[in-house]
């Protein structure tokens, strides 16, 4: 009930706003009996989940640019030809490639302790006997900023806060912030490496790598994660007050560019083919664990979801598309050559929801749709009520990772928010392999996205999507 | 109430003994009164958990006869000073000194893909470039027993039976057979190398190092343990039918012997000072991890337990003894030499328990004593009852690893069995680190440690220690 005053609210909005004029788009009553039995179907369907365990066990780790990007392609391309889809394509994304050959750490001074660490992503590397230097700690990003360059210049910043698990992931932001900020900024102060206590909530003794950058102009300086036990341990002895010495040694580093590929798979629609919902997730993945929820489950879902509609007697009005995206970990460089191909014509892409958050249940619903889909929404958030997803009407729903740099460019979103409550416990790290990943669970996630793509498909009207729609949305 | 019972039947068969005619052993009043003081005061005592971060902190890993050996025992010998016991003192153990210098292995066939392995303790290393043959796989040790040398022959042996989280750690009898016969019985049937899913109830990409053991005349081979998430790979590949190839890579080996130390504190008892309670842990570690919970921990539940004791206006009657042993990891070594050492003097240690469980809450006490002691254990059980301890009359109580050596040579021995439900997560892999440590939970295992060893200086009459004693105890 807290949400009645907000839909009340909402309604006001929409019946005063400019776009009031327009024919509301709703769901026809069949496509909701077809949806009900969709969700049935794919709580029995293992589609996702042999999907997921074909590409963790066949293929394994996916970084992207590395050996196993072309071979996870064309496992991707031959699994979405085997499963029906009606057509099956391609499309370029290139972007700087990282390697990483090794690293390793320990703490030298005043104890001998090795460390475990990963190299960030797009971290250069350093000389290969390493870079031992005195530690300067700060607990925050804040703590940094404020530092003054003296206390940094020549040493290993370390940058500490601890992450706590919530159902909506919501720590990441502040966690992923001091990963993709802190080495510019300990650079900028003269900092000759830089360490972070990983972006996780976890206490194994496994580092979550994911992507740094450094701004334009600022020298890049090695940049890699601690285990969160190896962290406390550096905190110990902090404590103590004397001075803490590392040495960190990172084999890695950018060589030249890499050409990928978007894998697009589609389902062509009766009568609006050239229209679609869109789904999917990403194909590359880091590279210590195998991308089992990060995010081969994305795909997964989608493939899931798209082969229980193929199953109808007929093919919904609009087309829907799963897409496999290309490096999305160094900075959604598939998600932007997506945006930037499909730019022009972006109201084909009537809706669209990436799956991204892992294989937990899907416990929420929000929506960036014009106002006049809002009623839409509500049905469609009504079909997937008997699964446990609850309605935010209040909140914007950017698509996610990829898709949320189409939303960028004028595709209405959605957002289907999993339960991330263990999310971050395995994220980026050696622990994202298969067995993290509940089958049910999985079903759960196809089920909604199933009745999702197929209600977009049916939709008489559309969502909003064009050409600078949902600027104000305040886009990640 | 189930156990009333099989008490009446204890109580009959010590009637019907020939020892019946012993005086009870009894616990003085006034010794009980002082008892539930110290077992108030453990419970908002750090000392235990100072020793676990200090030696976690400062010391790290502590491989038996690697670098740290030394440096742990310098360290422990400081403590032990610092916290005022009377004595303190160190017994040569010599053993062959096993080195790890690295390892890695992936599957070659027929999908390449990294592996998480560790080494076994013992192990020999494989020649540089690694050994590369085909898996043969079997679920159990009985079945690779029951295999066909011909099955075998020239293979990696891969043994992957599952541990299931179990309040008393039942599995790891299952699962550290595995671990220590696997190898040497995969030899005489010819195989190459030999792995197995770790001894471990986790689902992390760490795998569970422990030692093995070569029966006389048995050609040592390579052997390692996969982290379950890669045991799974394993068999999930194994399920397509196809050969599945591994390239394993060790490099270790035994290089001569190594001459440590179980390093001794005593408090001195007032009026029987030759008489001793024996407690603590042991002091190596497997070196993936800092060995916090195996076995800092059981080391420092003894020292907080003798520092309460000490603390007392006046030292008990008897001596009370810290042990911080030699090398248990490789096959109670410490142990073994403190039973040869003090084999003859065994009345002498008049009753003995080692924590070498973690540091989760003790849940109950068992017993090894003579039948006219079985009161005076009663007693005891009594008093630390009120921390949650429930007593088994029924059960042996071995005394714990080490001493379970020394209690094969006559000691009366207590079991004080901890909750080992998360144990086997974190036992010989990196994870084993000080966060895995609750210091309430830590408080607790040092009020029973407390109590017992303080009613146990104090008790009127013996525990039945002696040479040849508990023969019929079935030895671990």
């Amino acid at each position: 009930m807290p949400r009645t005053l907000p839909l009340l609210l909402a309604g006001l909005v929409t019946l005063a706003s400019a776009q009031a004029a327009d024919k509301p788009t709703r769901i026809p009553e069949a496509a909701l009996t077809t949806a009900a039995e969709l969700r049935e179907r794919a709580l029995a369907d293992d589609t996702a989940w042999e999907f997921t365990e074909g590409l963790t066990t066949e293929v394994g780790e996916r970084l992207a640019g590395g050996e196993n990007d072309a071979k996870a392609r064309e496992w991707v391309i031959a699994k979405f030809k085997a499963l029906g889809f009606d057509k099956v394509w391609s499309e370029p994304v290139t972007f700087p490639k990282w390697v990483r050959r090794g690293e390793h750490a320990q703490m030298t001074a005043p104890f001998a302790q090795k460390l475990a660490v990963l190299a960030l992503g797009h971290s250069p590397g350093t000389p290969a006997g390493g870079i031992t230097a005195e530690v300067v700690a700060f607990d925050s990003l804040d703590a940094l900023k404020a530092a003054n360059a003296d206390a940094v210049r020549g040493r290993i910043v370390y940058v500490g806060p601890r992450m706590h698990a919530r159902k909506d992931g919501g720590d990441y932001g502040m966690g992923s912030n001091v990963r993709t900020k802190g080495p510019s900024l300990a650079s900028q102060k003269g900092a000759a490496a830089f360490l972070l206590r990983s972006a996780g909530t976890d206490n194994n003794r496994l580092p979550h790598t994911g992507v740094t950058t450094f701004e334009n102009g600022v020298t890049p300086i090695p940049a890699a994660a601690l285990s969160s036990p190896d962290a406390d341990l550096i905190e110990r002895v902090l404590k103590r007050g004397k001075p803490v010495t590392i040495m960190l040694a990172l084999d890695c580093g950018i060589e030249g560019n890499y050409t990928g590929a978007n894998v697009i798979a589609e389902l062509r629609g009766r009568s609006k083919p050239n229209e679609y919902f869109i789904m999917g997730g990403h194909l590359d993945s880091w590279d210590p664990g195998t991308g089992a929820i990060d995010d081969a489950a994305g795909i997964a879902i989608g493939v899931g979801a798209a082969h229980l509609i193929a199953q109808l007697p007929q093919r919904p009005q609009r087309s829907i598309r799963v897409v496999a995206f290309a490096n999305e970990e160094a900075g959604l460089y598939g998600g932007k050559a997506y945006g930037a191909a499909h730019a022009k014509d972006i109201k084909s892409a009537v809706l669209g929801s990436e799956s991204d958050g892992g294989a937990d249940r899907i416990w929420k619903i929000t929506a960036s749709v014009k106002p006049s889909a809002r009623d839409a929404i509500a049905q469609i958030a009504e079909a997937i009520k008997p699964l446990g997803v609850e309605y935010d009407a209040t909140a914007p729903g950017h698509a996610g990772s990829d898709l949320s740099a189409v939303h960028a460019v004028g595709m209405a979103g959605l957002s289907l928010h999993q339960d991330m409550t263990r999310y971050f416990d395995w994220h980026h790290t050696a622990n994202d392999t298969l067995d993290k990943i509940d089958p049910e669970q999985l079903r759960q996630n196809v089920a909604v996205y199933a009745v999702v793509a197929y209600l977009a498909a049916q939709a008489e009207g559309d969502f909003g999507s064009k050409p600078g729609a949902f600027a104000e949305d305040g886009h990640e």
